[in-house]
């Protein structure tokens, strides 16, 4: 068993010291920190303690331990929230309906957002992705993780990384979606005017115009998304 | 040191293996999981490996091992994603003007959704803790207590969990930034013009306008945060 009562509470102790000394020290992402043995002397607890709230922190990506390196300041990671959208639909305390609606708000905004702090390097790569997703010689595979790429390339553009990492956790929940979203579009017609609404929210990014890339990004949703869910 | 790279694969699998067991047998929140040693006898793995991946999976919440109980499967909880808010603003991977543009964005989503869906019992308690904001005589304590509690009502009443835990994740920032943004109301006059506010949001809730909802929730944020941000 995880350590129970007073032990998960020194584990909680441990895990609330080294945070500390992240915030206290200033430290940035991929600073080194000190070993658990250290950490353990410093506060009188055991090694299988500071070994457990290690664990912990590295479970929330609060840090890194990858490679039997030393352990670093781990970087804000949307893998943490897609692991608890994964399990809430699972037990069904969410729908994928209740995702999509979020989805569909944060992404409208992003879309703003981007219009409006797009480096010209960011506007290339959204507009590139676009054109990637027009050619019709690509296996849907490719489709999909470009699809993927546009609506993540977007978010970073939007210069707020927390909207980055919380359309990064939809990633997973996408994987499945957007193949699914790409079948229901059976006829080359179909496929070109998802395609348009791509090229026409790419359009809008690039020139700049946020009320219009909002707009776009909206319509995207109700068209692609909605009729996927209500299939 | 954290189990290292076969090791660490190894508790990654066994983390896989109790989220597959959850979602293939349908099980809910607060239902009973197999012990960790019928898990490790089941995957042919050692009791330490399984025992890490039980600490991982409870530091996401994903399970509940509180009080010494049998494991059971965790609620979706927001505090996990507060937990990497706080640090990603400690280590300057994100400010917290970002975070508060996130909020604005979900919230004026939150009010008109609770416009259109918030149960009677849901509009009453929306429009209990606005007056009750709005007495002169609590300690500013009570008024920041009462000021979370509107908002985490507003997102609950959306009907949509996803929000309402997101919100829930905002919550320690916002311990910190309430308190000092109804200190910069230093005069009697701005301090009714937020309860005003609060109240104008609290009513078109209950009267079920959406779009002014959204409205007033916008107005709020710009000026009693969007002024704090500027101080």
């Amino acid at each position: 068993m995880v350590q129970q009562n007073g032990a998960q509470s020194l584990v909680k102790t441990a895990m609330d010291a080294v945070k500390a000394h992240i915030r206290d020290e200033g430290l940035h992402v991929g600073d080194n920190l000190p070993s658990e043995g250290r950490f353990a002397e410093q506060l009188g607890v055991s090694r299988a303690v500071m070994r457990e709230a290690f664990g912990a922190l590295a479970a929330l990506k609060l840090i890194d331990v990858a490679n039997g390196r030393r352990a670093r300041v781990g970087a804000l990671d949307g893998s943490v929230i897609a692991e608890s959208l994964e399990q809430a639909i699972s037990t069904a305390q969410i729908r994928t309906s209740d995702v999509w609606e979020v989805r569909r708000t944060i992404e409208m905004r992003t879309a703003a957002l981007a219009a409006e702090n797009r480096t010209p390097h960011q506007a290339r790569d959204i507009q590139a992705l676009a054109e990637s997703m027009a050619r019709d010689d690509q296996p849907h595979v490719q489709t999909t993780e470009d699809d993927i790429r546009f609506h993540l390339a977007i978010a970073e553009a939007s210069g707020n990384e927390l909207y980055h990492q919380i359309v990064t956790s939809f990633v997973p929940l996408m994987r499945v979606a957007v193949p699914r979203a790409w079948k229901t579009r059976r006829t080359p017609e179909q496929r070109r005017d998802i395609l348009a609404c791509h090229r026409a929210l790419a359009r809008a990014i690039v020139e700049g115009e946020p009320d219009e890339a909002r707009r776009q990004m909206g319509a995207h949703f109700d068209e692609s998304i909605g009729m996927q869910l209500r299939d």
